[in-house]
């Protein structure tokens, strides 16, 4: 089943696919909050919905689309998570490094990106996401082994995770850290270190396009067997495929929980799919937002395409 | 006003401050999210509970205590924003930097930090912490000037930012960025860049003690003259003044509305007071916790003492 959250008359309500272009929109009353975190239960009744409105499914493009999870508690992605930048990477960890994304920078398919000419440079970043889901019953998302990562994956969406290299560069510290002595005396000595802050050049509003749709698992048998297209003003930019991230989503599940608690409707943003199109599209980071305008495409098979119109202010 | 958010058999109850070490628990069904989001309406139905409640009082450490916003929209935090700092920055922004931390790593005063030992060095970080209200009716919390981001401000809470400096070498990247052909013709380039994620080293659960008070807007007149204390195990770590801070409240909360909308709830820490005591008690940096265990304290002058046991799991 294909899940989505549209707002009608300023409220909140479940659409659910008919077909690649209908929605039938549910009463409402229940939120993705609600089917998250029992979905066991709610699926029959979001399946009598859809029967009760088959009849008057709705074009995808006339709905008003909210991030298909609108509030969700964490927005967790994966950085550099691409084979292709294998080959870029000097040093860096064996494991899967993260930064988060607030809720507030999250933005539903077809709404405008609205970008400040001052922010610079912005690129898309085309993502597969996972949304977690509640898990096996009274087993919290802390802690979870491998082999059971898996059972805490709700369903998957897609997440255009937008980039500003420019606030990136002016977010950068080189600066003398403070450490411990090494030698085991009292007192401190200093290190030289580069820190990057992620606040802005990741978090700004309309930098987190996501949805229209959540694919359920079950849709999805093998979420790295999928196909992630990037297309600016019907120009191919990425043509990827999900086999090529690094860490697999139940690597990165059983890592994330052991230092951080997963709740349900919580988002994980896979990495950059960048394999750049054969055709010579060039690289997302070719595709600047702030100077180009237009539409901005990401389409993952078997899940949907989200796309969004630029404005600059 | 002193208000903060506990937990009576499962369900959230505001406290209000009676004296130092009491506190008034309302009945229950109001929560900081409500009281926030309508502090004109709402005061108050407080200040009526508070009278009809005085006279059971309850000892401050009996409570079990939640986070003061249990679930913040955001938590952003401010990096390297104490002018002992200037001396260590060989370069960065002449704005604030800021990095987020989720809802999940948030703790209540008095719960216990529970580290693992494979997460390395962590230290505290004392802070004192915006939380930002409705503001004006009608206004949200985008591209707010300096004039008025002081009406965005409910009130002021304690932070404690902990944070692992072993995860942040770890989660740091030294890579070949790929950046358009600075010659403007098509095509990419690379650029040797260093990138630090935090989603480990500061976002991990338990690394965000906070509360118990929030001292609401009117109980700090001004928010750059308070006094900040470290202590571990009664040893005096850090004794600084806000005065220190090198962007204020005003600045921040104007410049991050810029480009990211505040909600009420939101949580911003206004970056480590690390003015090490005259006595000599070193750098927040000595203080080890997952090697050191014992209690973590941070006071306030005006809100009050966040108290913390470390666990070692």
């Amino acid at each position: 089943m294909k899940l989505g959250t549209v707002s009608v008359d300023g409220e909140q309500r479940i659409a659910v696919a008919a077909d690649a272009g209908h929605a039938v929109v549910l009463y409402p009353g229940l939120t993705m909050a609600d089917l998250i975190e029992d979905w066991g239960a709610a699926r029959a009744e979001v399946e009598r919905g859809f029967e009760d409105g088959a009849g008057e499914a709705v074009p995808v493009a006339f709905l008003t689309w909210l991030p298909p999870v609108p509030r969700p508690g964490k927005v967790i992605c994966v950085a550099l998570n691409n084979s292709a930048n294998a080959s870029r990477i000097m040093s860096g960890p064996a494991h899967p490094a993260t930064f988060n994304k607030p809720a507030t920078s999250l933005l539903g398919h077809n709404r405008p990106i609205r970008l400040k000419k001052e922010w610079g440079r912005v690129h898309p970043e085309p993502e597969l996401a996972v949304v977690i889901g509640a898990g096996p019953a009274g087993a919290p998302g802390a802690d979870i082994s491998r082999d059971d990562a898996m059972s805490y994956v709700f369903g998957y969406t897609i997440i255009n995770d937008l980039t500003s290299p420019t606030m990136r560069a002016e977010d950068t510290f080189h600066y003398r850290a403070i450490h411990p002595r090494q030698d085991g005396a009292e007192g401190i000595e200093y290190a030289d270190t580069w820190v990057t802050y992620s606040g802005r050049y990741k978090g700004t509003d309309g930098f987190g396009p996501i949805g229209p749709w959540i694919a359920t698992a079950d849709e999805i048998p093998d979420p790295h067997a999928l196909t992630v297209t990037c297309v600016h003003e019907r120009r191919v930019v990425t043509e990827d495929s999900t086999r090529n991230l690094t860490h697999k989503v139940a690597d990165v599940i059983s890592f994330m929980s052991g230092y951080q608690t997963l709740e349900p409707g919580d988002i994980i943003a896979m990495g950059t799919a960048l394999q750049a199109s054969p055709a010579g599209g060039g690289a997302v980071q070719n595709v600047n937002l702030t100077t180009l305008g237009g539409r901005i495409e990401v389409t993952i098979s078997g899940i949907g395409t989200l796309s969004n119109p630029v404005q600059t202010r």
